[in-house]
This record gives C-alpha cells, sequence and structure tokens, in this order.
C-alpha cells in the first residue's frame, strides 16, 4: 500500500502546490486505487504519475468546498474516455450526487459505467469486504466534513518454500493447495499439512484520513494506532488562533494527536500558501519537536505504508 | 487587444495542451480581460500568465462539453478569493446557470460579487455598449453550440501634437479640448478647431471565436472580415470523415472561411491529442496552402489583433 499525495495546498492552486488529492495505491492488496478528495486538475496531476484513471474504484469525498471537488466532473469524464467502464463508488457529505449529476447532465454525454453514490450522515463504517474496511468520523469545519480511516485486515502469511525445500515437490498445484492450508499426501506417502508451512498473519494496517477541521476528539479516535496519519495543517502553531478562526488545524495539534494514540508515521498536507517552498519545513519541525516521525507532504510525494 | 491562449487541445488535458480557453486581453481599451470557454484547469494556466482574475468580466461559454466549462466554478472561486468584487456577465447556452449556480451551492460560499447570466437561445447581438459589440450564431455540434464575433468600434484618431507645436500651447486643458474636437482661442488671439488636429479614425477591429462545430454558414458570417479567425481545427483533411461524425472540422474546413471571407489572420486551436508536438503543425501547413497568414495555436501564445 502507498500513499501518492497529488495536491497537497490548501483553498487555492499556487504554483508550488494544487488543491487536495490524495491517492491510496493498493495494486497488490486490489489491484485498485482509492481516491481522497479530488480538487481541480487532479486529472491533470494523474497524468504526470503511473496512476491509471480506470483503477480508481472508490473516492471518499471529506467535505463539499470547491478546493476539495472542483476536479471531480473532470476526472470521471476521463476516467470513461480511457476505457474504464467498471463501476465507481463515491463517497461524502448529503450533496456530492447533486453536484456531480448536474455537471454530469449539463455535458449531455454518459460515461459508460455506473457510479454508486454513499452519502454519509452518520459516523461509522461505511465499507466493508474480505480483505478491507473503512470508516468515517464527522471532523469540525464550516461545513460537514468527515476524516477516513481505513483497515486492512490480517493477511494469511507467506508460503515458508525454503522449509518446504526438503520434500522435493514438483512444481504444480500442491503449492497452492498448501498456501490455502490443506492437508496434502505426497507421492512417497508423507501427508503435510500446509498450516506448518506458513509464515505469521501479516498485521493489519491502518491510514487514517484527516481534512479540513478544528481540533475534536473524533480525530484521536480515527487516528488509533495507525500506520500512517495524515492530517490537515493548514497553519502553525503562530496562527493558532486564525486556524481555530477558520476551522482549521496546526502543526502542532496534529503532532498531538500522533504521539497520544501510538501513531507510527505522520505526514502533513493542506499547508497554506503563506508557507511557500522550504517554508513548509517550519510545520515540519514544530511537528517533530512533538512527534519526531513527521513528513510534510509535497506534490507527486508518495510513501509507503506504514514508511520509514 | 491581444489574444492569449490558455488550452488548446480537445477533449481531454494532455501534457502539451491543457482543455479550452481563449483569453481577450483589452488592457488598453477597457481594461478588462474577456475569456471564451473555460476548461478545467484554466485557473492553473492563468497563473502561469500576467492575467489578473478579477479583471475578467465576461466570459463566453461556447457549448456546455465538460473541456469547454469545467474550470469555471474554480476560476470564479479564485477571482473571488484574490479580491475580484465587480460584477461578471456569463454568457452561454441554457443550462450554464444551473451548472454553475449547482457547483457554487454546494460549496456553501459566497462570491462577494455578482453574476449575471445570459443564457442565449437565438443568433444575434448579445452586447452593445460605447466601444464594442458581440454577437453570437448558433454553431453544429453534438450539443447546442455557439460561435462568437466581437467588433471594436472605430475609435476616433490620436491628436496630431506635431502639428500643433507651432503654436506653443501650454501644458493643460487645451489638449484635452482639442483632443475632443472643440474649438478653441488662444492668448494670441488664435483659433484652433480640434477637428484639424485629429489624425484619421482608427479603423474598427473584428475577432471572431469558432469552437466545436462541423462546417456550417454561420461561420461564414461570422468570420467576414475578421482581422483574426480563431477556429477549431481538430482533426486534418485526412481525417475529413471523421470530424464530420464528431461534428468537428478539418484545417482545411477553417481556411477555406479565412479565404473566401477576406479574413486578415487564421488561428487554428482544439486540436487533438494525436497531433502531437511537432506534429500539429500538419494542420497549420495544410492551412496555409489555402491560406497563407495561418498559425496553430500552442498554450501561452500570445497574438496581438491583427497579428504579423
Ligand atoms: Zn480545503
Ligand atoms: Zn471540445
Amino acid at each position: 500500500m502507498e500513499l501518492e499525495f497529488l495536491g497537497t495546498g490548501a483553498g487555492v492552486p499556487s504554483k508550488g502546490r494544487n488543491v487536495s488529492s490524495i491517492a491510496l495505491k493498493m495494486l497488490d492488496e486490489r489491484n485498485e486505487v482509492w481516491l481522497f478528495d479530488v480538487g481541480e486538475a487532479t486529472q491533470h496531476q494523474i497524468l504526470k504519475t503511473a496512476i491509471k484513471p480506470r483503477k480508481i474504484t472508490k473516492i471518499f469525498i471529506s467535505h463539499l468546498h470547491g478546493d476539495h471537488i472542483f476536479g471531480l466532473p473532470g476526472l470521471l469524464s476521463s476516467r470513461a474516455n480511457q476505457g474504464g467502464n467498471s463501476p465507481l463508488e463515491i463517497y461524502g457529505p448529503v450533496g456530492i450526487k447533486e453536484y456531480v449529476e448536474t455537471s454530469l447532465k449539463v455535458t449531455g454525454g454518459k460515461l459508460g459505467y455506473r457510479i454508486k453514490y454513499i452519502e454519509l450522515k452518520n459516523d461509522g463504517e461505511i465499507f466493508n469486504d474480505k480483505t478491507f474496511s473503512v470508516s468515517a468520523g464527522k471532523l469540525k469545519h464550516r461545513i460537514t466534513c468527515f476524516g477516513y480511516r481505513v483497515v486492512e485486515k490480517p493477511r494469511t502469511g507467506e508460503l515458508l518454500v525454503d522449509k518446504l525445500e526438503q520434500y522435493n515437490i514438483p512444481n504444480g498445484p500442491i503449492f497452492g493447495q498448501l498456501k490455502a492450508g490443506k492437508t496434502v499426501t505426497l507421492d512417497d506417502g508423507t501427508v503435510l499439512n500446509g498450516k506448518d508451512f506458513i509464515g505469521p498473519d501479516k498485521p493489519s494496517k491502518v491510514v487514517t484520513v484527516i481534512s479540513d477541521t478544528r481540533y475534536t476528539p473524533k480525530i484521536d479516535e480515527l487516528a488509533q494506532d495507525a500506520d500512517v496519519l495524515v492530517h490537515e495543517s493548514t497553519f502553525s502553531n503562530d496562527e493558532k488562533q486564525l486556524a481555530y478562526n477558520y476551522y482549521h488545524s496546526t502543526a502542532t495539534q496534529a503532532a498531538e494527536v500522533a504521539k497520544r494514540r501510538n501513531v507510527k508515521g505522520l505526514i502533513l498536507t493542506h499547508i497554506s500558501a503563506r508557507y511557500t517552498g522550504r517554508g513548509a519545513f517550519i510545520l515540519q519541525k514544530e511537528a517533530q519537536k512533538i512527534f519526531k516521525h513527521t513528513k510534510v507532504a509535497n506534490d507527486f510525494d508518495i510513501y509507503e505504508v506504514p514508511f520509514k
């Protein structure tokens, strides 16, 4: 699992940072890409990456401010243009459906794939299948805004091929059966139980994405034990009052959550244009005083989950 | 008057060309900028130019395909963010108001300036003041699409200061009175008639913008005697049938109009991504065989009206 930052700026695009969008790339896990927010020109950013729009299967919208949604109609159209025909799910606050459907309706075109809208009203689990679950929690912004917690369930360990070497098993279906935990009898009568040849479960992984918000206890809940906490950091602690007035967070507030909630790594994003160029390092340093394993994201940064 | 091309591609953004937008800069004439179409990321393109969003006073939308309108909500928001508070007019086919208003409504914000929508149903004059007039004409695209003809009215000539030198006129209001065509009596009793000291009227200037369309006689009417004809040229003559099927034009068709209608200069835009890099010169050469003074526009090209 990797996070690729497509837009790390706040409010309006600047030369250095586009407006909000983050890709969660789960190519090994699901052969899918999920997006968190789609600011204007997200499709233009994607053009400069290896991401294929047709692999985007879920989009999670935090809130309906323009810098988080105005790239959605264009991205959906281009996904169709580039041969995307699999269904797509869009999660977000009430209103997201009207916005997207009106935008697509006026253009008079058909996408060629189905969109399922999941408009959120309450906190709680919003998705759950064999390998992943997602929950949403209400943050505290000027308008309704959700944070998201993505949990990869523990995965079965690897087949221990070294340990199997002594049995001279021929290439073929036996490996698959052992990997599936089945019991197999070899030609020479040896009985092998798959469970004895599978390594330890790969642990659960958690990614939490907290966009525009003042501090609210819900953030703590969503961030608990996260491998990566992505947290908005529009301002530095010097502008604490401004952050509060505008319903935003400071680098210090993000770091305090990370420390308190046993997070493995913190990534700051949604950086105000006042912190241009190296200026964003002020935010990183501020957070690192409280929580050492912190990075400020730049457009096109890629982070492993968890990252080093 | 200058044309600045902000997006010269067709359908979807590519690395070389953004989707459609053209700025008509009338800084000397009106201290205003007018836009023709606003594809996604037009505000990002404007960031790389000297254009100030608050100087944009009129936007003319040709049709409601996404590659011509999906940048509108973001541009309008950023215009407000950057201190734009003067009213703005948006001209375009029926539906443009619903699209813009829905997009702005879901974001929950107020722009701080008034938008006047002029939804077009018929051909004819859509704007007229002391110095400029604009008319619209229906083109032939898959959905309702308008071409626009902008006419700068003839302007009074310059004051001929060289010819006035012999009279030793003191700096001050007399120059203004002469320039206004008034009769003035100097201290030594000399009587001067302003009309004798004003050069010839500056001629009318015409810019015609023809976006997505098959050939239709209306184009001829809009293009008559234009100083600059901007014409879509999605395809080359080799793809004439494809152009027809998709309701688009070829470079040859654009050049034929320019030749037939006494146009001074032709600029081709809305170039299909199949003509990458120098490939677009195929279109230019094709048109030049018929109409010599032809250029293919690239993003960020600036052309005087008329251009050399
Ligand atoms: Zn934001
Ligand atoms: Zn088009």
